[in-house]
């Protein structure tokens, strides 16, 4: 039998006789044989394979139910394509520096990217590869790679009018992550609801979307205006460690101080009382990003930019 | 220059002279070169890489924060010695057949494996290919792979016994995921603890690690035993899930009813009031299952059983 027959069995394809299907077949049991995918793939110049690359603060990781819906959305989507998505954790500098050459030698045929920041040494090495990628959010500095979006500063405005619309009179946030944009379109979107009521000292700016960057958001809010009434918090985590700062101080939610988060997280339904907070599309997030690196990959014209809508949630908190 | 030379220097061996390495750099530069890693590695049978297979139910995946901590520690054992942990999610199975392909195509190493139960096809896959493997938790079936264990039904009887010492009269347990032996275990050792007094009706048996389940849970052993005074939730998201259905019933904790937990995670600190529970070694239980990867990729002698301890952590809520 040729070479060429027993190959085209091998990779599954067409034009091989039932009868040479057989003798293939007897062949490989009698001889053993398990295909080495690293060697074909190598030979093919494609893995299957799509890294999903985590940056995140060593607590968020842990604790934000957001990433955990973003990988699951991306590997439903690659897995219904037939690849395989390889999580890889940036956790350290030897991580970036592992990643990158890990990135560069041929393992993955494209990337899935969140929470990277300005002057990520793992979006360079991945614009200096070409390696087909997508964000979720938007890609750093003048990266023209693909991303997903949601509208974060026209969701802020919107759950901030809304709260207004209560009556509240002394409304101010807890803006974390102010070095991401989405931590600054947040504030962007609050800044534009108040327009001229905005105070900023009524704005206490935290390092992290957690909930002990909220708790503490809360305290020196509290310290600085003690008539507040009214708190936007830039995520779920963020409001429920405020919740428990104003637990702590004895003010009443929503009686006394109504507070809003955002992402709609399993953080919403479980804080006392349930959180009135913007729904993120977090899986949505994750399965269009997979969707944009595998048109990438096979060649297909796909869009530059994606942007999934958001809803607001309305439960007990505001 | 001969070939062995220059195959020294780019495999980062010694015995490469200084004059010789400076004419290889500046050939280097000169042509460009990048080393394709997967080839090298192809020729040298070996990735630098581990995978970590993740095989959790969609909800715990998300709000579990162990699972998080396990991945951290292991990511920074298996960063420690240049290996790249990759993490691989097993949601459907479509993933497993992927995933199974994925390990015997010479993609990793080696694999950490947390969540198998009896009969997991991803654990008959590593056996098979004899891929140096550890889990977190015991292995599945007649395995005799290496794993990292607690003493779970230990430390379940020690936090029973200490609930029994403040006095509680009527002691049930939610009891989770009595298909792995980490539930399994945790009800063998509420059942040692109450000994002549252990009572089946006070047991409710619910599937999953998680906080609906917690609250399902509780809500039922209400029902049945309207005079119980002590709860055993078996992890600290079944236990919060415990606190909104006693809240719900009117019951307060601890006066009315204790609620003891399992994890200390993340949520422990968080309830209201915060769980007495059993500290878990999550970081320590991914960290040593990587070192016990990197042995047998190693050929290093391993021990085949490791026991991390545990402690109890005595809060508010009992």
């Amino acid at each position: 039998m040729s070479r060429g027959t027993v190959s085209r069995y091998v990779n599954g394809e067409r034009y091989v006789s039932a009868a040479a299907r057989e003798s293939i077949e007897a062949a490989i049991v009698k001889v053993g044989y398990v295909p080495n995918t690293a060697a074909r793939n190598l030979v093919m110049q494609r893995s299957q394979a799509v890294g999903f690359i985590v940056h995140e603060p060593h607590a968020l990781f842990v604790e934000d139910p957001n990433i955990g819906e973003i990988l699951l959305g991306a590997n439903t989507a690659l897995s219904e394509a037939d690849h395989q998505m390889v999580v890889l954790i940036v956790d350290s500098e030897r991580d970036t520096d592992r990643v990158a050459r890990y990135l560069s030698g041929g393992f993955v045929d494209g990337v899935i990217i969140v929470s990277a920041r300005a002057n990520d040494p793992i979006s360079r090495v991945v614009e200096r590869l070409a390696v087909p990628a997508a964000y979720v959010g938007h890609p750093p500095g003048a990266s023209t790679a693909s991303f997903v979006i949601i509208d974060n500063s026209g969701a802020a405005r919107a759950i901030t009018e809304r709260l207004i619309g209560t009556g509240r009179q002394r409304i101010g946030m807890i803006a974390a992550a102010l070095d991401r944009d989405s931590g600054a379109d947040r504030l962007a979107g609050f800044t534009a609801a108040l327009g001229d009521r905005f105070d900023e000292r009524l704005v206490e700016a935290v390092p992290l979307y957690s909930y002990s960057a909220g708790r503490d958001g809360m305290q020196a809010l509290l310290e600085r205006a003690p008539d507040i009434d009214g708190v936007f918090a830039a995520s779920d985590a963020v409001a429920a460690g405020a919740l428990e700062a104003l637990r702590a101080a004895g003010r009443r939610v929503p009686d006394d101080v109504g507070v809003v988060g955002f992402d709609d997280s399993a953080w919403a339904k479980r804080t006392l009382p349930a959180l009135s907070t913007v729904r993120q599309p977090a899986a949505g997030l994750g399965r269009q990003a997979a969707l944009l690196v595998l048109d990438q990959i096979r060649g297909v014209s796909a869009p530059n930019e994606m942007l999934l809508d958001s809803a607001i949630v309305w439960r007990d908190s505001a």
